[in-house]
């Protein structure tokens, strides 16, 4: 079943604001059999929000519009769809008392825009949506089998709201196909030379009814594999089984079948051994620990971290000796290995990764060299040289992306090794 | 003058990648001056993208589009477009030489795919872009006095043809207005209590040709002020005037007229003042830091940092007494001031910011509590308790944002007093 996103708000065509609301609908609508199949972003001129809904309504039944609902004066969706739906605006009491309450909890000022906000549309086909994290509500209008509902554009309110109200009563509203996808978290080659080890496997694909898509970003691939039906487990094992061929014809490049994200799968995998990560930032600066610690639970497995960003930092906090500091300089596989044995130590961790290098911006040659180290519970280290371009923020995330796989295939090998003692 | 933007891609819609390029580009087409007026996410069906241009040439006369240029089958973006416009795609030596060089110099296998990157539309109307940094080149399409720009969707590869190719061929292809905007960075009041203040300025800013926008995330409201024009000097005077107005009327509220993001008005004060910070995070996770080091030429005043997610590094790396962690928990304000200043004498810097909280998820009370504390060089310390709702993500970016504000607030009031003494 297509649904429609329709994002409004000049702050995100002006760039001010990137858009990180249609991505998680989009993963939180497919889990639902629901499948976005057109996005589009407009400005807060009402008149623009008529035409996308003339467009959208005319491919699809679902329209969902995010944005322009704040209390201030540039923010138009309520009464431009109100209009469009040919619906009056009339004061909502539950709403009032509960923006009252939102603010009075809070300790703030009840305003009259504030009050203005529990005028909502009223009439046949539309109904309230409650919104408990903020003072804007959804809204759902009906007409001619179709649905278009408004949120607010606030992140974590168009969460709530769309997990709470909107998926719920569209799964209840409309039948649709069910639609699964697997990826294959691929590490060490670039899409093209995946392609070609997928070969003839790959272009077999369309007929067995299996999409297959490349999802790369720096140093890393997702493949992903989807198929829809209206037999859940046909489709299920129908994607399982490719999966596991790809895995095969892929095999040196997989990390992970089960893990999209690199920091889930290291997390899990630290967290089922039992085992306890620390981190020793200096070009990287904060950015993997922050990576690491995205993840719910990190606390179990995540001991902490260094950052680095200046000599004196990476002598007293690390213990690198001076002397190594001065004979190869701070970017060099020496300083990253003594950085990643005494971030390990004195934290007491059981692993430990620590980067050093040149980020950039700059001319000089040297950036966008590198170094990443992993010490682990036996006191061994392993270090690699990097030479990247002269993107800073391209290069910070090639360092996360790298440190995260450097950690998490020494982890592997390691319990490889330990499995291999036992048998 | 208008430029409409299309991103093709399955995995947009699907959720899997998140669209940070279009953000991107509106901020540099502003610039340039060129507004983005529409943006269109469609699926990686050729007949979408026709479609999507159809749309959009009838609206404007300039569209770019990113994506579906890989080496792989699922991206058919450049035959669609050779079709669109009725060209052929010929073999382009120059291109097949430097994709080849590309291959030669990672030392990677050059592949069939790889040579049918060099194939590119060749016709009257047509352009190569040259995409030093990838295999897939720019293309441009003239048509009707319109123009049709392709690119690849890889972040730094698009940025690369953007700023090297399509903005300096589209300002000398169109004439257009001047257009500027300038933000107010606001910090410690939401949109509806903002806009109450400005109250009857903000009525009258339409009848003055100025725009006004509200873009609010965790913990701060950037209040953005535009106009166009054909006089550069006019419209520029009229949005400074309208800035110094609104600084005025929001006074108490107002972080920066200069600067948009926290963590770049906070380096330039601390580079300008020869003043080092470092930080200590708990329930942040790193996330600081990397806020601070994603700022080119941090290391100039951010000496590092120590990312204690565990009790046992609270005490060996920061120093935090045992006692003290034990009489009031690991979240709370002695532990807070005791983390900051620990990292400051432990790191060598002038100020330093600690967090400690719990950033969630999960049911207990507790959740959404949390203390930030700033040091500073007279060895007083200033810390704020926060109660805020359940989300992880949402709680470490809140963090974050009052962690930079309150140490850049701090940083402002040692200053004033310092002049009060000079004077």
């Amino acid at each position: 079943m297509n649904v429609e996103i329709i994002t409004v708000g000049d702050e995100l065509l002006l760039g001010q604001t990137t858009d990180t609301n249609s991505a998680w609908m989009g993963l939180e609508l497919a889990r639902s059999g629901f499948s976005v199949s057109h996005k589009a972003v407009i400005s807060d001129e009402p008149m623009h929000l008529c035409d996308a809904l003339d467009a959208a309504l005319g491919r699809c039944r679902v329209v969902l519009v995010t944005g322009g609902l704040g209390p201030t004066l540039d923010d138009r969706t309520k009464p431009t769809l109100a209009d469009y739906f040919g619906v009056p605006l009339k004061l909502h009491e539950p709403t009032l008392k509960a923006v009252r309450a939102y603010f009075d909890r809070r300790g703030l000022p009840f305003l009259e825009t504030n009050r203005l906000q529990a005028e909502l549309p009223d009439g046949p086909g539309t109904a309230i949506l409650p919104n408990p994290l903020g003072t804007a509500q959804g809204m759902w209008f009906e007409r001619d089998d179709s649905v278009v509902v408004s949120m607010p554009g606030v992140p974590h309110e168009m969460k709530g709201l769309m997990t709470n109200e909107v998926i719920p009563r569209l799964m209840e509203r409309f039948e649709r196909p069910f639609r699964y996808h697997r990826t294959v978290l691929c590490f060490g080659r670039g899409e093209s030379y995946l392609s070609q080890q997928l070969g003839d496997w790959e272009a077999g694909l369309q007929e067995r009814g299996v999409g297959l898509a490349y999802l790369p970003s720096f140093g890393q691939v997702r493949v992903r594999l989807s198929a829809v039906g209206s037999d859940e487990a046909a489709v299920r094992a129908l994607v399982d089984g490719c999966v596991e061929e790809a895995a095969v014809l892929l095999a040196p490049y997989v990390a992970s079948t089960r893990w999209e994200q690199a920091s889930e799968g290291l997390g899990a995998a630290l967290s089922e051994s039992g085992l306890q990560l620390a981190v020793a930032e200096s070009f990287t600066g904060g950015a993997i620990a922050a990576a690491l610690t995205s993840v719910p639970g990190a606390s179990t497995w995540f001991r902490g971290g260094v950052v680095a960003y200046s000599e004196a930092v990476k002598e007293s906090q690390l213990g690198v000796p001076a002397a190594v500091l001065k004979e190869h300089t701070a970017v060099s596989a020496p300083v990253a290995e003594a950085m990643a044995l005494g971030v390990r130590e004195r934290l007491g961790a059981d692993w430990s990764v620590a980067t050093t290098g040149y980020a950039g911006p700059g001319t000089t040659p040297e950036i966008g060299t590198a170094f990443i180290s992993v010490a682990g519970p036996s006191g061994s280290t392993t270090t690699k040289e990097f030479h990247w371009g002269r993107s800073r923020d391209v290069n910070i995330q090639r360092g996360v992306t790298e440190a995260l796989h450097l950690i998490w295939s020494q982890l592997r090998e390691a319990n490889e090794d330990c499995q291999k003692k036992v048998v």
